[in-house]
């Protein structure tokens, strides 16, 4: 505890995605005083044909 | 705002995507009173494999 | 199937709410061709000190 | 109702994810009074390079 | 890991959402081989008026 | 893009969760490069009986 999901676009490197979980559980970590060890965080990638704003998805803008 | 999501077994074809979201979006806006501009939409599918009802999965039937 | 959630802050009336799950039931059963009955729509309510776009909270703007 | 997802890295074989969904609606409907008829399983499966603990994903161990 | 989460009306008692989740984690270790220890689960209750099935909710029936 | 969510249990001030929200947003931009503007986060709390590791729940403890 805490458990964050990061729901984003496909296309981040991995070397992005390795900095994105370490940044992300040092500023969870920073602000509730949870220890590092028990963070844990999941990135979910979706495709540009599921992700929509506005009603016009991403693959068809 | 509002965040919607729709899961589903896969199957669908892109049209029927793009006409759901465009769909999903009116009736939210139309009901909740957000403009379009604010509504997200996500698609998520599901493998036959990954969903049961009844402790029968879809790909077991 | 399909399974949707709707994610939106507080507020809204619980005729909106009978309104919002009926017209999202019909745009989904109409896009996928899922029979109604088997749609399930969930609504999540978030406060506004737990929902931030750019980093703001809507409780705190 | 009620609503069961089961997420975890991906590797599981076929006949376990069987079994999984079958001994969770047995769980469920045990402890809940719930049908089984009624119980829905989701497996969702993540990769390890999307899954960290104490901001080390399991692809970088 | 695994993380599991059930989702269900409210109006469990206390000792069955105990059983509940004793129950589940023996299920979900004794079928993917994840340790006990290893294994999360979280309830999430909906009420009445935040649930529908064929456009209709539970607390319109 | 992207959504961020984060689950803790309930007991953390408003003054962490806007501090929260403040430094993921932060460290979401800088590794992934999105905006601020465009990063949304949501808090969810838990209470202590619907949490369990290892099939005991943080109520029970």
């Amino acid at each position: 505890m805490p458990y964050v999901t990061v729901k984003m676009l496909e296309g981040r490197s991995d070397e992005q995605k390795k900095s994105l979980v370490e940044k992300v559980t040092d500023a969870v970590s920073e602000t509730t005083g949870a220890p590092k060890a028990n963070i844990t965080v999941f990135i979910e990638e979706m495709s540009k044909n599921h992700y929509a704003v506005g009603g016009v998805r991403a693959s068809d803008k």
